[in-house]
């Protein structure tokens, strides 16, 4: 597509001058005219005599549209009538149209009415564009006409996207259907319809001060898609500048932060019961190799390790100083840090910006920027690497390595994700806090842990993002490799801006992190508990190699409940093929259920699940299995447990390896099974049918989301 | 309302007589003037003259709507065309009306079009009603016009409804505000859009025949509501009838089954790992204290207890007979039950409707009528019953006494049950299999519960109801005593007919049950381990007495997530009042979060936590409160739990006892602090921030259904 920039420009800056942040109809038309978005043929009109010269010029049957600045919502104001078709009624529905907008608003500059041939036939959507203050331009799609608000079913796009990009936009709202046509009309042609939403995207992406675009109704036919009415809304307010280092930059920092040769203590105490002396002793006790290096003011030494006065006065390089000190002290012995070169500084201190301090922080920001040291925090527990040993956290040690990396805003989560981790033997690479995100954040983290060969999935609880779209772009980029799970806190905010258009009235704030995480490839986790379980499960199973998901299972009753949990977390269910139907009949009753679940029944020997699962992994049509066990007399949770994990390792050694999950119902002994099962890398949950489904779920997203199927 | 049956019973006969299963226009109309069903004035015409004559005479403008019983979807053929304002438009659109409708059904005959006065401005909606196989008639309600099936918006009752409840019903879709009036366009009338909708469910349990009726569009304006298309399908096969003893003779068979003095084992086993060996040793050692009566063909005693070689030969009377035999033997035996006046028959064998066998079980279950036993499955593991130290199952006793009464349809399921039951330390009362409910169902459990002093909460496993209609009833009843939990599976199964109308097009098994369920009172679990968490929560907490739900957390990322987690639930975060929020701070930093969550933040002493749930559980605006607990060195897991336990001890002595629930975040030792918090009857939970609140959702849904805030 060619736009024609300069000459929406032009209309911006006459807005500017004229100190509007709105436009006329004229001006509306300029500018879709410029970005080739296509509005019915139309004309302003002062009069109602005029009124009906322009309809008969442009053609009948035509609409009327009352033209206002002062006027936002038109139907609102009764200011709008369709199908007027012939002189006569064209001046009637001026007079009466001009009536009804000064009874709406007394005071309102009326500049005349709107004549629009009426854009015929097709399915009402609606296009529109927002600004966001984390993610910047969104381009909005969604079932348009009146009811719009009512049904709010609309999908948000970080603008601009390509076509194909608008395309997949179609699939994400509930009423996707409407574009095949409603009741025997037309269906709407895709090609121009995503035409018409990227031209919109682009239309904000090259002129920052379009804040807010509404096409509603856009009509889309078989013949192509019109905007019906255009509103578009400016904001001159310049956008705050962003610090944004370089990847290269990032991940200089972030290596030398994660995996320091030498770390400095600020505030390091030999008193009990202190950060500093917590913090201390974990460094000492994890393992950390490097060096450790106490600062204390007076000491020559805590817990027999060698002080120093500041840390000015330590030989050599320090990658990362730890801050155990007051938040007053912070920005004084960040600078002394700046001397020394310290890539980053853990800011343990709260004080900050979370008690109202808010100029304390920024100074600290400012004596780090100006040193070239990333913050991490303030208001943090510190962080843990297992792979260096390194715990820079007044928390307990952790010290069972695996390749979960995790972060959180929280210093609660961050305790959960602990305790969890823990409580289930999770192998974590990392536990980050972010706390008040002063400067490092998610994105800095992912573009380390990116790659990071220790790391093979990244679990992250935000509550807000500060830079979204970039952390958008790393995300996508990362996940392209390794699943990135984010929970989002905070569903329930609103947006902090008032909205005028329906498209910012549609745009929750929980909506749009919806819509761009998903379109990052990122597995959202909608609960605390889900992120946990996602995290621990995802690097234990492969990535599926297509979407058919079999159920086998011993209990009828668990497989109807695995089958519903396998709809709720959109997995596809295999429709069996005769012969592989044929093949588990040979190992279960004439009475077990055929096809999918594969229903063995529970009196069978315990064999039926072994030969039954091994038929499952070795037919290549089937790409994931969920098992259903029940305990019986027949076969204990254990004696199933033992035969699972056999017939999996047996597969594993000859090189078939697929996501499989499994839910044990029985008697308390299924949890020592289920144990069991998880130590050789099968997720396996008892009294749940729904949590083994749900991380299975996980990463099907998080493969879709990547590409691979 | 008064309605004229006869009348519309007429059309019916005829309709009948001539082997229709439609109506033509005006018979649709007749039925519509006999139970005051507002439809716009209208006529057929059989040609284009007299389309226009009709026209002039009704009023313009007119719609056009092609007449015949082989167009069922008019819109679909073309058949509809509106706002005709004068005789040449009339005649035009008759003529093409025809044309279209004839390419569309070669073989249509066509009657020739309905001439009907548009109905005027207004939001368009749909009422309708369909016959479900388990439920019966229900009638739906929801957004309207050519859009109906892309929105699937439309919520269904129990027919007949009164105007109250047809009222209820317009809360309960999403797009609920367009009742308001769309886009400046006049609201609806809620008392004529509610009386259509009572005079629609009137109808359909007048006239059994009329299986689904389809209004759609309903015009509601200020003015009234008006149906502009009416479609009523019929059937006339008869439904089959349902046994339905009374709520008294439930009663009394249910306490002899559940409480009986004499309980014989049919097929009572020496041999370990027969049934009938388990069976007869879990009695013995589950304590149970009537006589134990083995029946065996040959052996003068099994376990050292005599028994006899035919039910008939046991001296007195038998409650309970243990069928631990294979089932075709099942039926004969039965017949000598019936001799000896058994009350109930549990029948643990399969081998019945579950493997095909349907004559078997038909066979069993006649026998059964004949001689006034119920029958408890076939295909279960039996029944628990601990107020009698009853274990009449082949699975390990079970003998932690509570107040939790349990049902599953699976047996899968109902080893879930115990192992989760045994896990938790669940109190329970019953654990009952139903099977393949032969007889026996939810609605003699649920007529048994109701008056069990033992019983305070009911969870069941559904599959399906047999009789969704009576299930509705008795639930009704019973849950405005006592929370009723369901799971009902089986989401995705599609109903069994296929559908003609709109109405039953958008009736979704589950969404019927879903509607159903929460107006019966039940609280509805969607999970597994949901039906399982509320069994086990619910009967610790007292009912709520008001919306007003509180957060006091210490780490206010657990607050944010709590807040979601309310939202989720559909629990209102109470609007802090200055006081009371003057009053918290009292007691938390100066930067401490006001207002709802409260915030005491990680840094105050122990007591703190007490001084604030002391001061939420005083308060009498505060109704429910959500504790999230962050542990740190200050206050450690079990220092938070003993002070929590301590004040809400404190408070229940002073009669002062609000549901409170407990997230806690931190290392392992807080799943010790939950344990000891759950033993005190406070729900509490490790690593997670849902489920306490999900549970609190559900006490919450309950209280709301029993109409107690």
């Amino acid at each position: 597509m060619s736009y024609d920039r300069a000459r929406a420009r032009a209309i911006l800056e006459r807005a500017r001058t004229e100190g509007r942040t709105t436009l006329s109809a004229d001006e509306n038309a300029t500018i879709c005219a410029a970005y080739q978005i296509p509005i019915p043929p139309q004309a302003l009109a002062a009069s109602a005599g005029e009124a009906a010269r322009i309809a008969k010029e442009i053609g009948y049957p035509v609409a009327l549209k009352i033209a206002s600045h002062d006027i936002l919502h038109k139907s609102d104001a009764g200011g709008v009538t369709l199908n007027l078709a012939d002189a006569k009624a064209v001046e009637a529905a001026y007079e009466s149209l001009v009536t009804r907008a000064k009874a709406y608003k007394k005071d309102a500059r009326i500049d005349g009415a709107l004549v629009q041939r009426m854009a015929g036939a097709g399915v009402e959507l609606i296009v529109g564009a927002i600004t966001d203050p984390s993610f910047g331009k969104l381009v909005a799609f969604g079932v348009g006409g009146v009811m719009v608000e009512l049904l709010s079913d609309i999908t948000f796009r970080l603008a601009p996207v390509t076509a194909a990009e608008a395309q997949a936009m179609f699939d994400e709202i509930r009423g996707k259907e409407i574009l095949g046509g409603v009741r025997g009309g037309p269906a709407a042609n895709r090609e121009a319809l995503a035409a018409l939403i990227e031209n919109v995207s682009h239309l904000v992406d090259d002129i920052p001060e379009i804040v807010e675009v509404d096409l509603n109704p856009v009509f889309a036919s078989s013949s192509g898609a019109i905007a019906a009415d255009v509103r578009i809304l400016l904001d001159f307010t310049p956008a705050p500048e962003r610090y944004r280092p370089s990847r290269d930059e990032i991940k200089r920092a972030m290596n030398r932060i994660m995996r320091p040769e030498s770390i400095a203590i600020i505030g390091a105490s030999a008193e009990e019961g202190k950060i500093g002396n917590s913090v201390l002793k974990n460094l000492v006790n994890g393992g950390y190799k490097g060096r450790i290096l106490p600062i204390h003011p007076s000491l020559d030494s805590v817990l027999g390790i060698k002080a120093c006065k500041s840390i000015k006065d330590v030989p050599g390089d320090v990658d990362v100083a730890v801050f155990a000190i007051p938040a007053r002290l912070v920005a004084k012995v960040l600078q002394e840090c700046g001397e020394k070169h310290v890539a980053g500084a853990v800011l343990i201190p709260s004080g900050f910006a979370e008690t109202g301090n808010v100029d304390l922080q920024r100074e600290a920001l400012d004596v780090a920027r100006q040193n070239h040291i990333r913050l991490m925090g303030p208001n943090i527990y510190g962080f843990y690497y297992t792979p260096m040993n390194l715990c820079a956290t007044f928390c307990t040690p952790y010290d069972v390595r695996g390749k979960v990396a995790l972060s959180s805003q929280s210093g609660g989560v961050g305790m959960a994700i602990l305790g969890f981790s823990r409580s289930s033997k999770m192998g974590v690479s990392a536990i980050v806090g972010l706390g008040n995100k002063a400067d490092l954040d998610e994105d800095d983290l992912l573009t380390f842990f990116e790659d990071d060969p220790d790391t093979d999935v990244v679990a992250m609880h935000v509550e807000d993002l500060k830079d979204g779209r970039s952390f958008a772009e790393v995300a996508k980029r990362v996940s392209a490799k390794k699943p990135v799970i984010v929970l989002k806190a905070g569903r329930t905010s609103a947006g902090a801006r008032a909205a005028r258009s329906h498209t910012a009235a549609l745009a929750g704030n929980d909506r749009i992190y919806d819509d761009v995480l998903k379109q990052s490839g990122v597995v959202r986790a909608y609960s605390l508990n889900d992120m946990l379980e996602f995290a621990r499960c995802l690097p234990l199973m492969p990535a599926p190699k297509g979407e058919n998901v079999l159920i086998i299972t011993g209990a009828g009753g668990s497989g109807v409940l695995l089958a519903d949990a396998c709809v709720d977390n959109g997995l596809a269910l295999m429709s069996m093929p005769p012969d592989l139907d044929q093949a588990f009949r040979k190992f279960i009753p004439p009475f077990g259920a055929a096809g999918n679940p594969v229903d063995i029944t529970g009196g069978e020997p315990p064999t039926t699940y072994q030969n039954t699962i091994r038929l499952g992994l070795e037919d290549q049509r089937v790409h994931a299995l969920v098992l259903g066990y029940w305990h019986t007399i027949i076969t204990p949770p254990m004696v199933f447990a033992r035969l699972a994990a056999e017939v999996v390792e047996e597969q594993r050694r000859k090189g078939i390896n697929k996501p499989l999950v499994a839910s044990l119902v029985g008697d308390i002994e299924v949890e020592e099974a289920c144990a069991y099962l998880f130590e050789r890398r099968i997720p396996a949950y008892p009294y749940t049918t729904e949590k083994p489904v749900a991380v299975l779920g996980a990463k099907y997203r998080w493969a879709r989301g990547a590409g691979l199927i």
